[in-house]
């Protein structure tokens, strides 16, 4: 049996317990919901100051170079390429996650339009994925108008062969956002291509929560968010991947300007950028954009495979924990046990999940809710400690035990 | 012959001077670049500094509810309408203009396609217009890839002409970038409606700057800019305006989650949300968008025909004082005499421009260059004086006789 004693033990010797001094966290709160907003590097306040008051409020215009607005996407990109095993030059932080997966997407079913696989009309996805990625991709499809369709399907174990010859892009969401569960990106990149496929990967809870190595996998594209794991701030830009290899080919409908060649030349054809510039559009939110930065600096601190181990601990922790201290409720895990399967978050189900997740929201335990009926409760190493798992449980078995919640509250959007 | 004196004396009577006050502008500094990157309202650090430390740090994931962000683009949508002739319902502040551009021109061409005008294929717009409206309608075109194509046309005088029985959409720029020429809206819009074909305006140099009554002249569609001269801060998200008429058939590709009927029913399949949510697609940068509520405060307490009265004041001013007093020199006229068809700057052409006005902005006026060899001077009737119009002619005219300029400045980007 884990006790409280034990969990304070693993915290006193978790290398990267002081870097939850970076954070700004409030009293009485154990944050359990960085999968959904990540929570607030203090220097990210310093930077937006900065940004405001001094180069928007004193260098006014002139910011755009001096103070490397223009630049930001790339730059931005190029520091958090390492942590997506991306290279320099291959990323761009940018729009919004539906918005690049829409690039993407459009990039992935013109590669195959342009090529041998031409014939091919049929985007493949999961039913469980995040659905605004499914929206986009069914936003693309129907506007194409030339027969494409976006094919649903019921589980993991059927992905495989929904590959089939008729398949142009398979796009997944690497880890699920409501289950936890993560795809193994190589093998399932390396069946895609065997079959004729290319593949869109979405990161979103992925980046920052799990070691990712997009060309180790040889992955076509992918996509993600800055705001969960990266703690980039809320609705901060997201990130769009296009590998060296794929740049010359890399096509998408959203040609704006920072998408040019030479965006100062004012010239009434578009010609593309080269390179990553390619997939940006319009000009981008400055300050919600530089903070980004401010997330990325602690990870640099840390390192993926540290960031990993402890997110395992911690997910084995809570998992452990739940079903030795509140074995006697009606929960159900979905999060998968074995840990290559495993995101940085764990889901139970519970019969009145959403008014059990309110009562723990009100004692200081954040997590979320998703539809149906699943609890999630995501673990961020970065900020997470131990003793927190330890406490959310205790709170857990207590309003559990107590029967302390409210089964008929009303149901308020728990983003 | 005008006066320092007659000068001073205009803003000793103008009843918009005080609210300069609510402007952080630095000392030394004649901002006439606010058609490029607004000054910054001094509430938006504190507005900033709320979002980040308190409904960020504090409140967390609860904020999207609490403190009201998921409704943002909506709420600030319908403080920016009565700016642009819009109604409540019809306005959300979203993403960026391109983007936006893109989905208004989508929902045009649909609406067209839609009808009896469905073997119209043309989109029409003028060559001098901002060119990352000509490449997202290039980019649409080519990717409907159903014979669409974009025309340029040459001149204002041509565009009559031009909208004729092959023209879907007739999409232009309200106030020219580069000229400061307004076009004739209503005119144009009912001209283009008697031809059968449907207008997108883009306001991104009119908002803020001119009265605009988009109802009145029965326009289709807008889009536009709220860092220009609504000053909502570097890069702050864009808008869009559907009016009531056309809502139940506006679609666009861009279909995230954010559009959804039910954004939290994590369902499968997208259900266009009613109304103005038709426009919106993923989650927004929270911070930038905050800020632009700041800027708008401001306009509620000017209104829009002091605010034009005093702009065709100042423009009137600057062309007089330079035909005055720099009147040696090749300078020539760009924008309109005339107030009906002028925005708010003035622009010169010089065949130095590019050295001259590196030469002013090193002098503290800060205007902007743009190519072929045109000064830019945007007039911003909330922060600048009249005062401000005689110190920057003294300063242009003392850089012009003493040819106080190097021509051989090298041409980084003057954005």
């Amino acid at each position: 049996m884990t006790t409280q004693q034990d969990c304070v033990a693993l915290d006193a010797h978790d290398a990267l317990a002081p870097l939850r001094a970076q954070f700004d966290l409030p009293d009485g709160v154990i944050y359990l919901d960085g999968n959904s907003l990540g929570a607030r590097p203090k220097a990210a306040l310093e930077r937006a100051q900065q940004v405001i008051a001094r180069e928007w409020g004193r260098d006014l215009i002139r910011s755009w170079n001096t103070a490397g607005w223009f630049d930001m996407p790339r730059r931005l990109g190029d520091r958090l390429a390492p942590l997506i095993g991306g290279k320099a030059g291959e990323v761009v932080v940018t729009d919004t996650t539906s918005l690049n997966l829409f690039k993407a997407l459009a990039a992935a079913v013109h590669l195959q339009a342009d090529g041998p696989n031409a014939a091919r009309k049929v985007i493949v996805t999961e039913r469980s994925n995040f659905p605004t990625d499914i929206y986009m991709a069914q936003g693309l499809a129907s506007w194409l108008d030339r027969g494409y369709s976006v094919r649903l399907v019921d589980s993991a174990e059927q992905l495989p062969a929904a590959v089939d010859a008729d398949c142009a892009v398979l796009m997944l969401t690497h880890v699920n956002y409501r289950s936890g569960y993560q795809h193994d990106m190589a093998a399932l990149t390396a069946h895609a291509h065997a079959k004729g496929a290319v593949t869109v990967w979405d990161l979103a809870h992925s980046a920052g929560a799990v070691p990712l190595d997009l060309h180790g996998a040889n992955a076509d594209f992918a996509v993600g968010c800055t705001y969960k794991y990266l703690n980039g701030g809320p609705g901060s830009p997201a990130f769009i991947w296009v590998p060296a290899r794929h740049q010359a080919r890399f096509t998408q409908p959203l040609t704006g300007w920072w998408g040019h060649a030479a965006p100062f030349a004012m010239a009434p054809d578009f010609v593309h950028s080269e390179g990553i510039g390619r997939a940006l559009c319009g000009t981008q939110p400055v300050v919600s954009l530089a903070m980004v930065e401010c997330g990325l600096e602690i990870f640099e601190q840390a390192g993926m495979d540290a960031i990993r181990a402890k997110s395992l601990a911690l997910t084995d922790l809570f998992i452990a924990l739940v079903e030795q201290r509140c074995g006697a409720h009606p929960l159900g895990l979905v999060t998968p046990r074995e840990h290559a399967r495993r995101g940085s978050q764990v889901s139970f189900t519970h019969p009145h999940g959403y008014a059990v997740m309110a009562a723990l929201i009100e004692r200081g335990v954040i997590g979320d809710y998703r539809e149906p009926a699943i609890m999630r409760f995501g673990f961020t190493p970065l900020y997470t400690s131990f003793a927190d798992v330890w406490d959310a449980v205790e709170i857990l078995r207590d309003v559990l035990d107590r029967e302390a919640y409210d089964i008929h509250a009303s149901r308020g959007a728990v983003t």
